[in-house]
Formats: structure tokens, sequence, C-alpha cells
């Protein structure tokens, strides 16, 4: 059997040293495996097999003699090295972003489209970690039934971000994650997970959560036919429920307007500014009265849609504040 | 002015004392305020308004001369004592699912059906605390546009199953919230929050990352044209993506045969067990090679929609697994 000799760049990173990990555990034909990285990661040592390897330095040579460069330093370092290992021979796997969207670079899920393989100059494109597990979801659904729209609420986890995005969150935290605390309240551990589960599971598998969204909105606004779905999902925030609410509506939006409604509608708060990076989030909503909408765009993916990101003190206007009010109602009125 | 006797039922809890707070801060008009909880509380001491109030055992002579009893003790308690009193002559506002769904009960929201309170016989209802939020922030819309269709994630806090729950989250996770840590990351702390920002933001409003989604997944299935939108979100999770995932098809779709299609796809594993409460999370998929798909739903706000929930480690099959995949594919083909 052929063996290849396969470099990482970008070895020194959370996805370079699981590329490791996996190239070992899978019985990849390596002949060499090269490690490279910045100058600042040489030298540093890791094992492959049983055998220590070194990290070299990434430059215009570190590609003599590879068949297979797999990619995973940031899109900078991909655009710059990545052609020159193509040129000297190998086949590019590049993770980041840039080449993507190159109409003669293959984008590639083999659940989905091994054979756009064949077509590469060179590149091949990993797509991005999120779409990734999303399309082998729905490749075989579409195949039968072929999509027609998809509305995907993400909860990501630090580590997209890179190894320093975990020692932050772990840090921040001070978990002992080696120290056993039974869960009481829930059936698996919250921290540091997310579970897709709140309240009793119904018939149809929906949680009566999902059915009290679901109820709740049409008895309150009067509406006892509106199509309305839901999931409600459990994070480790300790209070603020956070909302991603996806809304197509009868008539046509003007965006502009949309925010002008909310601006001006009692008890809600607009946080809106993405270029000073405003927006809302449980710790700028815990303690207050209002609820933050912000998040708004167009949806494209259907007439007259838009997208909301909502949060809001589900102790305060989710609950006590609420009740309170309506006293007030009463008081007043 | 006139004042008004105040029982607070469930009073020691998350949200009996953010009741008691906010009648407080808010300067309801109190003349007597009555904390009641199960026996286990009583006798316990808190503070109102400067004055120091004693917990009471609740019982069936609990409401003489109340004005307003606000029950935040669950369903159970709701059922048995908000009858008694609104009988007694207090006007129940009931924190619980008890009531409300029941006709002749109002579920109000203040912004949204303030007129709905004039209808009561005793108990009005408050809603759940996930719907209330959604609600405040639709209204001012659909004054305008009309709801067509409306489709939901939430990622809901921990304090919505109480105190206990919330040291749980905080046991587990060994917080010192007291302590700041500067964030180096992200532009703001990721512990113990959600930030609905995952790269940098694009004109329109959405995110690099949720263009990404929507491109790729373009690319990837040859489907140039699909309607496709996304909310990306990051949670304090350390490794594994979680997606909520509403589609609609062109065609009738059976759930059965959904189950079938996912259950024999490449890649996938059906976790699937609603009654086992088995479902995807970032704990079950961390160093696993399968995408998880469950919560699997049909969605009947609309022809042909299904409801997922799809959980991957983005390490492995998001980044390198895939890679390596590739590069099996290049070995074997």
């Amino acid at each position: 059997m052929r063996e290849y000799n396969v470099a990482i760049v970008g070895a020194t990173g959370a996805v370079g040293e699981t590329m490791r990990e996996i190239l070992a555990s899978r019985d990849f034909p390596v002949n060499k495996l090269r490690l490279l990285a910045s100058a600042a990661s040489a030298g540093r040592r890791f094992s492959f097999k049983g055998e220590e390897l070194g990290v070299e330095s990434l430059n215009d040579d570190s590609f003599a003699g590879i068949d297979f460069a797999l990619f995973s330093a940031g899109a900078a370092v991909s655009r710059e090295y990545g052609p020159k290992a193509a040129v000297a021979g190998a086949v590019v796997i590049d993770n980041s972003s840039a080449f993507r969207m190159e109409p003669q670079v293959p984008l590639v899920v083999p659940e989905v489209n091994p054979q756009d393989v064949k077509s590469h100059q060179g590149i091949i494109a990993n797509p991005n970690c999120s779409t990734i597990q999303m399309v082998v979801a729905l490749k075989p659904l579409h195949d039968k039934y072929k999509l027609k729209r998809v509305v995907v609420s993400t909860y990501q986890a630090v580590s997209g971000s890179g190894k320093k995005a975990i020692s932050e969150l772990l840090e921040q935290a001070r978990a002992q994650l080696g120290e056993v605390l039974e869960p009481e309240v829930y059936p698996y551990r919250i921290a540091f997970n997310v579970l897709p589960h709140i309240d009793i599971f119904m018939d149809g598998g929906y949680t009566k959560e999902e059915v009290k969204m679901i109820e709740e909105t049409r008895k309150i606004m009067h509406l006892p036919k509106l199509a309305i779905t839901a999931t409600a999902a459990r994070v480790p925030v300790a209070n603020g429920h956070s909302e991603s609410i996806n809304v197509e509506f009868e008539e046509a939006v003007d965006i502009a307007d949309i925010f002008r409604l909310l601006k001006s509608a009692p008890g809600i708060e607009l946080v809106d500014e993405p270029a000073a990076e405003r927006y809302p989030m449980p710790i700028l909503a815990t303690g207050k009265d209002t609820t933050m909408v912000g998040r708004i765009r167009r949806d494209d993916s259907v007439e007259n849609g838009i997208n909301l990101w909502v949060v809001s003190d589900n102790l305060r206007k989710g609950a006590a504040l609420n009740a309170v009010q309506i006293a007030e109602l009463l008081v007043t009125g």
C-alpha cells in the first residue's frame, strides 16, 4: 500500500492538533508527517504514532515532496502558502475561508458531494465547521424531498475560535471539570453543555415548553391559528433568555420601518448597532426591565421575512415584573 | 392614594424574591405585604422597604384581606390555593401554567393585550417567561404587517428552573463571578453569556459566519438558489456546535421516513428517544466522529416542514476529520 507525505500547516492550533490525532487514529497511510507552524512555535515537539516530531517553521520550501498539505492556520496563511504548496505538487486541503467561494475550487463534504474532488486544480476547500454538520444532515432529506427553505439557529462552541478561546472560557468559569458533580435539576450536566429539552416531552416529539410557547402566543395575541413553531434549549447562562426569531409577514416589510416600530414600542429596548458591537445579550439584559431586540435583518430566503434576536431577564419581565404590571393595570385602570 | 394588601405565594423562590424586590423598586402602593411559602420556609425573614417581614406558612386562611395574590409556587399550589384566594376576594395573578389555557382566564402581557384583564373572574394568568419576551417584540410588527409564520429558537437560562438550578450551574462551573477577567478573544464575557456575533458584521446586519453558512451550503449542495437564512450565536460550551434547524420541503414528508433516512445516512448518528431523554448534546458529541441528529418533529406551522436538532464535534467533523476524509477519497478514489 502506498504511503503519503503529509504536512499540517498550523500544527500547534486546536484544529491542527486534532488533525494529527485523527491521522493517527484512522490509520491514514502516512509515510512522513511534517508539522508546520509559525516561527514562534518552531521546535515544539509532538508525538505521532509513537514517534517524536518537531514543529518546523513554515517557509517557501516546506512543501517539497509533500503529497497532502492540510492547512488550518487562517485565511492569510492559506492565501500566501496554499498556491505555493499546490505548485510544489501537493494537494492542498484548506480549512480556511480563503478559497471556498472560488468557482474553480471544490468545496467538499464527503457525504454530500464527494464527486466534486475530481475537478480540483491543486486546492480543495474544507467548508466552515457549522456548515458541514448541517449539510450532512440535510443531504439525505434533500435527495428525497428537495429542500425549499432552511432556517437555522446555531449554538456554537468556543473551540471554533481556537485554543485561546477555550482557555478564556475555562479561566472565566474556573470550572473544575475533573470533579464529578451529579446533576439534580437536569438529566445531564448543564455547565458547558446545551440541553434541547425543557419541561417534559409530549406527543409528536415537542416538549411542553415548546407547546406552551405556541399555544400561549396564540391566546395572548388573539390569533388562534397563528402558524408558529418553537425549539427550546437550555444553555449554561445564569439568567436572561435569548431567542432567535425568524418571522414572515403577510405584507411587504420595510426594514427601516421595523427599526422605527421597535424603537417606539412599549417595553422594548432596541439594541442594534452592529458597527459598535451592540446587540442584546444575557449579561446586558440581566437586571433590566426591558425586552432587548436587535440583530434585525431582512430574510431574503422568503417573501416578507426578517430575523430578530431578543433577550430579556426572565425573572423580571418574564415573571415578576409582568405580574406587577398586571396589578398596576388593575390599580390605574 | 389607595394602598393594597399583597400576598406573594412562593416568596422564597427565585421569582418570589424578585417579585418582592420589584414591588419595592417600582413603588407599588402596598399597604401590607404577606410572604407565603411552604411550612419548611416559614419563619424566614426578608426586608421590604426597610421593614422586616416573616414568611408565613400557606394555608386556607392566608388570603383574608388580601387584594392581590401573586402566585409563583408551581402549578399544583396554584390549582389548590388560587381558587381559594379568588373566593376570599383577592385577584390572583398566577405565574404557573395551571390556568393559562382556560378559556375564562385572561392571559396577559400589558404591551400586547392589556384590555383582556377586564374580563377576569378572579384569576389572571401570567404567560410563560419565554413567551412574554417574544410577544412583546412581535406585537408592534404584527399591528402593521400581520404575522404569517414564526420560527423561534430559544437559548434559555437556568434561572427559569429556579434557584436550585442556578446553584447547580454555579457550583458546576465554580465561577468566581466577582473576579474581573478581561475578555480577549470576544468583545464581551462568554462565560454565562450568549453572543449573537460570530466573525465580523457585513452589510445588511448579517455576520460573516452567517453569510458563510448560506453561501457554502449553496455551493456544496449545488443549489445556487437555495432559500436559506442563518443566525449564529456563541454559547459558553467548550466544544461541540448545536444547531436548531427548521426545514420546509417541496414535497410532502413522512416523519417515519425522515427517521429512516437519517438512520441509514453516512456520517449521521440518530439520537432521538425522547422517552429515554436521549437527544444530541455537546457533551455527547465531543470526541465523536458522527453528526448527531435528533429532536425530529413535524412542523405543523407550514406545509412539509420539520424541526431538527443537530450537534457535532466542530474540531473533528467540522474541521480535521473532514479534511482527512477528503484525503482518503483521493487515496481510495
